[in-house]
């Protein structure tokens, strides 16, 4: 495959990852019994709220969520589908977990990449990919006040993004980006979900 | 009535807006017996918020409640007149609904134009014109420890902020802004109305 | 001592409060039983918030938090202190206080002179900085689920910050920022100690 079509593939994973994280935003927000407006905020969130952190620090244009039409609908669809489909039962369960997984990875990879390519050192890629993969659900968590999950969950979000993003800082600096985005990816995603089925967890602080 | 007229009248009702949101975040904050530090931090975020976050997120340049010194000096008015004025009582609960119904309406309209102006699509005017709106008030709920009343609630502020916006866009897309401003501020305020007086509420999610 | 021996000195001020606020909010994580990403976390908030705050408000460029390598730097190496050391006792009761008291002091100096050299007018620099001081412990406070202490405490860190804020921008104004700095600092870290040993707070509004 090549390079090009490699980020474009990545870029789909991207978009899907946006859709099931809107989706998982709008079922907490029926398990919570929001209205559909509330639906549609969360999706927004969880969907596009580590990006949208990511782009106001980096300063270096709007945030991709506004200037790329695709995201905004891509999380509406997601909320939409919630409100029509009763999502939850054996699909979903097994459907959700990898999809999810890739999602993470792929944030991870495309928000540290896009802090090198912005100009910055590999300390703020590593911070700014993380906070692509986690920032969405850590708003999420705070708006319907909760503890984040990533400060202290059973599961190694936080850890598996600076995974993933370490693996892409180093294959970008020794110029194999695209190869890099996909190794980060499914190593961050194989994290996450070894740690789902281990039950593995960080020591307390 | 001109058209700079009419925009400079959208001005006086967004400032006059940001005032009575102010004293509603100050007199929240004084029944959650804040001292009058927390009482001007909660008229700053209640008056101001949706516009910073609004304006965040356009990356076109700083705040313009930090650029235009009357929007600071607005919200400290409306948080002084609550520490020295009781405010509360039937001249409140009459003045306070109408004024709020038309800065939501107000801040749908100028966000939305906002981003237009900026150079974004449908999609992206809609949003921010309705993060605008309802931003402030999310933001003060949040800190309060409440999960936001947007979510939620039983009146319909995103909804009526989301319908103003759509009817700013429209008019704008038809070279009618400054009468399109007018009349999305008064269709948001009398659905906000509407939605109080009749008691209506979304279907949850 | 020359002007920029005393701005380089207000720096190291700076960052020392970086690493105080970090180990702070550190042990705070680690009192609500966090995994070690989330006494990461919880360490970058507290020393960096109120930073990324002001400069992502004042749009002149990307957070010197992720601009400046010592920041990040600064964060992790105070909370790895806290996941090492038992950070407690009597030693940590009587070395935290003054420098915590000196970093709000210099955060308000830095953060109100910053906004100034922006180009902003004295409104905007007060506020700035006081959000630059008090930003970081706001965050902490809600992402931990409390009601930020400086909207109700019983110290007065908001007042202290503003005090030396307004400190910083007078001595500005008569062109004498460095030793202004100090001043400010000095002050704002005075009113602190004051006030936490005299047990001052504000009348609830």
């Amino acid at each position: 495959m090549s390079e090009s079509a490699l980020l474009g593939f990545l870029q789909w994973i991207d978009l899907i990852g946006v859709v099931f994280n809107a989706v998982l935003g709008a079922v907490i927000g029926r398990a919570a019994r929001l209205d559909v407006v509330g639906l549609a905020v969360l999706a927004i969130m969880s969907g596009l709220g580590g990006g949208m952190i990511r782009d106001v620090l980096l300063q270096s244009g709007p945030p991709i969520a506004i200037t790329d039409w695709r995201y905004i609908t891509a999380t509406l669809a997601g909320a939409a589908v919630v409100m029509v489909v009763r999502v939850e039962g054996r699909w979903w369960d097994r459907i959700y977990p990898p999809i999810d997984a890739l999602a993470l990875g792929t944030w991870a990879a495309a928000g540290s990449l896009k802090t090198l390519e912005a100009g910055f050192g590999v300390l703020p890629a590593l911070m700014l990919g993380t906070i692509t993969a986690v920032g969405g659900g850590f708003v999420r968590d705070i708006v319907l006040r909760r503890i984040p999950g990533v400060l202290g969950g059973n599961t190694l979000y936080a850890t598996a993004a600076l995974a993933a993003s370490i693996v892409a800082v180093g294959f970008w600096h020794v110029d194999l980006t695209a190869i890099g985005s996909v190794v980060a990816t499914v190593f961050g995603a194989a994290l996450v979900l070894l740690a789902k089925w281990r039950r593995l967890s960080l020591p307390v602080g």
